[in-house]
């Protein structure tokens, strides 16, 4: 095993004290990047993503153009359910299509926990080519998407503000949603345990609709089956739990076994640091079009969010992803103010 | 004037005890409705809204069809930019289309704060009718957008998840932004002043995007303006103000002068009385996803719902608008739980 040279965000997965916090983005690997477009307009979504060779270019981008302290695995959070057996369609300026998604138990029949190792393998090989050609720079992130936000998509067939398919679903047919969450889930760990076994030195779970849920039901049918993964591979490798929108179950999140939560920019650090039980590790919140704003604003609000959230038990990231447009010199704005950062 | 028979909803509004809390649904003028439905089918958005007999007709069947406590009468927030200049497209399936949007200071040119006699007579016109028809049976709601909420779709277009060009706007064109919003105040501030002298007994402010700004941002780019407008009003009627996500700003919304705060369902009714200071009424807060579910389930959330937030300072609702697809049966139960709630 290569040594990892910048092991700052592993360190403070662990809790261990930093000179400054790790940085990275959500979505670095992105439109933002001329490198990327350019493979982006070649090549489908699913042939760079199917393509070791090419995941592994569009995953190293931000690491050498940005300088980011982590790498994450470019990939979808959709080949799970494209793996259990749904058609997945990623249309450009659309967004994800499943043309037959679950609307009933009898569209269970269609489904299936399938062998990670044949229907996902160019995953793994893509991050084991990562992972070499990283060559132990920066840690390598894995993730998947929480059971709830992957349901979202299988029964709602579609993005959506607000899911109102997929949230009915769980009211209406709840043993079945259940049944389908737990195949997700089953799915889900099976697949992280095989990213973590192929090079991925630490796991993003990201649960972008969790926060559509009412705190009752977030527990009912999300954060149960998110904990259950993350039972299932903590002993492998650190987790983060980003559950978008859910602020009012972080102190329930905080006791999953996570190693740390992500916190979108709708919340003030200092709540998020008392919500969580101020022990935890967080990771966010910086408003992603602020990026969009001009660099001097960008510099100042990194450092007010560096020093509400404390240099230690803290991970600087956008509150979600990097949007297309923003400008490279922004982005790398971002990341320098983290880096320069000196309390 | 005459007397209002049923005026639950005033007196809660007033802080003053009630027997059981008055109910209402957000959009409960909708598409759930087969009568509703009928003159959907007939007539276009605008026909409907600009016909005074046909906005009244619309705005009275939830009255006499399923017995909530109080009318809101059928409107668009969007009226507003409409009158302001702008076109405004309401297309069926897909939403609000604003082909020429607001992008930078040289489309003010194109906006103006409107005479709104002149520009939105026909909703002063409908109000007075329905006040007439209503015959004093239950309150009647005006409302509007919250200028935010309204800036949102100026600058976006149409309509988005996270409304990323909006803010990035703010961001990138602070004083532009800032001029806009006070037009949209100014124009608000007179749009609701006559829709009281014409007879809504009462106001609430739709922020429907407030929720998708930082707390710091929400502050200086939506509170700061809805507060100018309760000011303005609130000496004519009470105003009810829900800023959809901003439970963050709870606190800070109890001190504008609103006689109520609207909540969404993903906040324990707890959390929110909690976080709004204890004192004010609160409006809120089912998962409008609940009303697909069983009748049975729908009644023990309501009543678990009243119990929590407690049957004074309190008006039951949806936290968001009533789906198209509830059956009529079930927004009755829903409705019905409320009225036969005994504590």
């Amino acid at each position: 095993m290569t040594r990892i040279k910048n092991d700052l965000l592993l360190k403070v997965l662990r809790g261990e004290a930093v000179e400054r916090p790790p940085v990275w983005m959500m979505r670095q690997a992105g439109r933002y990047l001329p490198d990327y477009r350019k493979l982006h307009d070649k090549y489908s979504f699913f042939e760079r993503c199917q393509t070791p060779a090419l995941a592994t270019a569009i995953t190293l981008q931000p690491v050498e153009q940005i300088g980011v302290d982590a790498a994450i695995i470019f990939s979808d959070i959709l080949v799970v359910p494209k793996a259990m057996g749904l058609e997945v369609q990623l249309i450009e300026n659309i967004g994800p299509v499943l043309p037959a998604p679950v609307k009933s138990e009898k569209d269970m029949a269609r489904i299936c926990v399938p062998d990670v190792k044949d229907r996902l393998h160019y995953v793994f090989d893509a991050i084991a080519l990562t992972k070499k050609e990283l060559n132990g720079c920066v840690p390598l992130i894995g993730f998947a998407g929480a059971p709830w936000t992957i349901l979202c998509y299988m029964v709602q067939g579609k993005g959506s503000k607000t899911f109102d398919e997929a949230r009915a679903f769980c009211f209406q047919q709840p043993a079945t949603a259940h049944r389908l969450l737990q195949m997700i889930t089953d799915t889900t760990i099976a697949y992280l345990k095989e990213q973590i076994a192929s090079g991925a030195d630490c796991i993003q779970l990201f649960d972008s609709w969790g926060g559509l849920l009412s705190p009752e039901d977030f527990n009912i049918f999300s954060l149960s089956y998110s904990q259950k993964i993350i039972q299932a591979v903590k002993s492998l490798a650190p987790v983060i739990l980003f559950a978008k929108g859910a602020w009012f179950a972080l102190k329930e999140m905080s006791e999953t076994g996570a190693d740390a939560l992500g916190v979108d920019w709708c919340i003030r650090p200092k709540a998020a640091r008392e919500l969580s039980g101020n022990t935890i590790t967080l990771q966010g919140n910086l408003d992603p079009a602020k990026l969009l704003g001009p660099v001097a604003e960008i510099k100042k609000s990194v450092q007010k969010m560096i020093t509400a959230f404390g240099k230690d038990k803290y991970i600087a990231n956008l509150g979600h992803g990097i949007l297309p447009n923003v400008p490279v010199e922004n982005a790398r704005a971002f990341v320098d103010t983290v880096k320069e950062f000196s309390h």
